[in-house]
């Protein structure tokens, strides 16, 4: 086990790059940091990662999908508040002319609360610091704020300024009235989006964890502010515990403890049933991609770290021997603050009517003109007098009301005060936001590097990457024992038969049969079949099991539906007789 | 039938904005032209076309899907050609300030070939013409080249341009050599990628058809120059046949011919058997998700209209009643060309070693110089000359040299020309591509336009959408009869049952059953199932088609897997016994 080995990074990048899973991009050019490429085995993995989300959030909770376009105007981005305030403070170095982010700089020194000094203030205290890049003293600089949105303009003559969406979020928030339609104008309904988003980070250095495109899986669920302690669903996750680290504990240096849904919920540890019910999914989703549960916490922000409008806030860490624990899933409570920064910006309502399930009495207070006497009196004042009157204050003595400026004094007798009793059967509210958002590439980035493996296998050491079976790229291999006798056409019908089941299935004919497992240990398959001279003779061939390296034999015409099942995770490895 | 209806593009529009499909993209700060929102049920549907597409090329063909970045380095499309040729010819109305592409201008008022004109002859053209603006004579204009890539610039200090891809292609081209080794090193072999593509259109007005942020689907196979009329798997689509518009027919007006593409390689009208097999595809993919054969055409390009560097291109059309015959799928032979020119500016070879069968045998002709003697004489000189003697063409006389501008006479005894016969193992070549490129926006569009449908149901006319099953957003509904009794319970039961298969099913228990499938038929829903209280007793639900009507009864044990091979398409609907 190489768990606890330092150059784990460096081991699984080698391979994720030799074996096609993650690639620099534009290589030939000079790569550019903050970018990637997927080779072809790391977008089948991606896609299949992908797809698990998509089970989760949209087959089994319903909430639907949409696709919004990366580029979007400014307006949307001022209303977010992303155009004033999404920035990273930064500075130049005066020697080497690098940019620096001057937070990192100071964090660095042991300053604390960097990201929130002023700026003149974050400058003076790192005069006497060094420069990561070039390591002279950098003195006297600037800092200043850095907008990390990629910007560029739509249509000719540079008339409108678009951005590079930083996340996929808004464009559910700006979809919304569209939203609450399809959804038959009814609360609770969730939205979600997977998608490219962009950071034109200052300096990225981390590989897959800080990517300047990078892809979001993000959810919003709207939902009545009142009913946030309801989740119609909570009983599936209300027993479900894991280590939970709260803000108290982490004040206080303690360690996580794990408590079901059900209690962190009741004893106010998370604040309502909708955030523990999406924590619960999340760990969930996360181990059944092969996370391990043992490199699997969720961190409440602390009070000074959460966006001021969140209610409550929870972040998915999964530990990197490289990167520690790396943030790779935020569940926050946005409270009304989306709705209501769009509704303001654009002039759009936002809100949802909610019928009252009775409907409620209430006063009000009418005050009717005598027409036809003040209709002659006022002539074509009259209508601006007869509006003004609806708002007075009228006395015994009669009403004061200001028309144009003008004073007007309107007797008692001029017009009838009547109090009445109406009955409202509703009213229009602004739905809460419950907004679960994964990092796709940081999940991957996860699961390689904690499938990544070494052992003895047949006395020789092997790479062994230790994938989920529902998230490895090929599914299956196929080998011909030898590439002739019919051994070679027997697999290829085999491999056919996998395809229309649409399972990845690969042929390899090229070297002993141990070369050929270890090219596929090495990429993650999780199972391989060889194809041998028994096979003619009984349509049967062995399955083995890339973790124990088990073989059984097995009826060919049961390979489909036994490798799904076992990809899919159905049936154990260990329930085939061998 | 409403097919030849001219208002269909309203109609389907009208339905896919109010039911969810397409909607104007962030509506509430006024939509911006080129940019579309896929809604729940267009998101949903879009995603089921791209898997399609790689059931066929991923899955079936084994061309393994990359995902690049949409942002990428200039240096990409400098070697490209997109930075100095990928623009449209545009003018600014003097009077109303609009900017228009003046090809099109010109291409109204019957100037033919516009777009191959130069822009002074172009501006001299369009003088007396009329701004489709605001309909003032134009007068005199400038036409220039607007480029058609949006651009941004990546990190701080803008100190490196970056572009939004304009298409795909490149990231196969310019992964090249990581793609070939992960074939091991062996042709031919393919790569895919579907993901968002950027134009950024001067004056897009043609909804869906015309978009500045687009999904395209491409597959680049690299193929040996001299292997192109033997696609390994030809014989899959040696019969299959097609209505082929060539360029002689268009040139002469002539109808499209059906052939078969055994006998369009043979008589030369489709270049080569991998550019016939991918067109042959393609219409089989085309048909797979919905397109109807009868309004789908492959029209070869004009010799003017074709890349000067593709040696043939077919465009698959799809004929629309709005837009006459679109362009949807584009199938070209681009020799070597992309590699040839990001070889070239990267300085990276991208060729392949091909191993002869045999070693060729070739003669070559050393000269040996006498070591000893040259050396003694020429001392710090020598190691220049023998150099030089090397590539020096020998008389009996001796050999004449050039050494640091100085000429030097070798006599002959000095060296020994030796003939020797040498093996060459193989050769570095070029590969071909060949390149399959899909709109999928376009597909989307086109099978929304071919489903919409009106009939009459029930004494009602009815809005129905003739989705195929394997593209249809909602694939079953489940409508209990009651919403009490325990119906609602054992269809909500049924649900589960089809989530638990990855099946989408839709719970409705609101208004009338009438009521109900109107909904879902207007979505296109394929199928839907009734609960009612002969369900309790026998465990059975009634099946129902959306377009025939027709009903069966069905055990509900049977429901996940029967209605999987229905939407499929492994069953049809008539063999359920009623």
């Amino acid at each position: 086990m190489i768990q606890g080995s330092l150059d784990v990074f460096e081991k699984v990048m080698d391979l994720a790059k030799r074996r096609g899973f993650i690639w620099p991009t534009s290589e030939c050019y000079g790569a550019v940091a903050g970018f990637i490429d997927y080779g072809p085995l790391g977008a089948m993995m991606k896609r299949r990662v992908e797809n698990i989300w998509r089970e989760f959030y949209v087959i089994r909770e319903g909430h639907y999908e949409i696709e919004c376009p990366t580029i979007a105007q400014e307006a949307v981005f001022i209303a977010s508040g992303h155009v004033k305030g999404f920035s990273d403070k930064m500075c130049q170095c005066p020697h080497c002319k690098e940019y620096l982010r001057a937070d990192h700089v100071a964090e660095a020194g042991n300053i604390h609360n960097a990201s929130t000094m002023k700026n003149e203030d974050l400058a003076a205290a790192i005069t006497s610091y060094i420069c990561p890049a070039c390591n002279e003293v950098l003195g006297n600089v600037a800092v200043f704020n850095f907008n990390l949105m990629f910007s560029t303009t739509i249509g000719p003559g540079s008339q409108r300024i678009g951005y590079l969406r930083p996340e996929t979020a808004q464009g559910m928030f700006v979809d919304f009235s569209r939203l609450l339609r399809f959804y038959r104008d009814k609360l609770p309904f969730g939205a979600v989006q997977i998608g490219k988003s962009y950071r034109n980070e200052i300096s990225p250095r981390q590989g897959m964890i800080r990517l300047r495109e990078f892809t979001q899986a993000e959810a919003e669920i709207f939902v009545h502010p009142d009913e946030k302690n309801h989740h119609p669903s909570f009983k599936r996750y209300a027993d479900y515990s894991m280590p939970l680290l709260t803000y108290i504990q982490q004040q206080n240096c303690e360690d996580p403890v794990e408590i079901t849904m059900r209690e962190a919920v009741d004893r106010g540890i998370i604040a309502n049933e909708y955030v523990a019910y999406y924590v619960a999914l999340t760990h969930d989703l996360l181990v059944t991609i092969g996370i391990k549960p043992e490199r699997l916490r969720f961190r409440q922000h602390l009070p000074d770290e959460r966006a001021h409008y969140a209610t409550d806030c929870w972040d998915a860490e999964v530990f990197s021997p490289r990167f520690g624990w790396v943030e790779t899933v935020g569940i926050a409570d946005r409270t009304d603050y989306d709705l209501k920064a769009h509704s303001g910006q654009s002039g759009t309502p936002m809100t949802v009517f909610i019928q009252y399930e009775e409907p409620k009495k209430t006063e009000r207070r009418r005050i009717i003109p005598n027409m036809s006497v003040l209709g002659k009196q006022y002539r074509v004042k009259a209508k601006s007098v007869f509006a003004a009157l609806e708002h007075a204050t009228p006395t015994p003595d009669g009403a004061d009301v200001e028309v144009d400026g003008e004073k007007i004094h309107i007797p008692a007798d001029l017009f009838e005060v009547r109090d009445e009793v109406i009955e409202v059967r509703g009213e229009e509210i602004v739905p809460h936001v419950i907004e679960p958002s994964y990092g796709i590439d940081r999940m991957c980035y996860a699961v390689l590097e904690q499938a990544y493996d070494e052992d003895i296998a047949d006395g020789e050491s092997r790479t062994v990457m230790r994938l989920s079976p529902n998230i490895a790229p090929v599914q299956v291999a196929v080998f011909p024992l030898m590439n002739r006798d019919g051994l070679d056409t027997l697999a290829k019908d085999i491999i056919t038969s996998f395809h229309a089941r649409g399972i990845l299935a690969e042929y390899d004919d090229s070297g002993a049969i141990g070369r050929r497992y270890r090219r596929q240990d090495e990429i993650g398959t999780p199972f391989a079949i060889t194809v041998d001279y028994e096979s003619k003779e009984n349509n049967t061939v062995t399955l083995r099991s890339r973790d124990t390296m088990k073989q059984v034999r097995i009826a060919i015409t049961d390979l489909p539906g036994t490798v799904d099942a076992l990809v899919k995770g159905n049936i154990p490895f260990a329930s085939l007789t061998p």
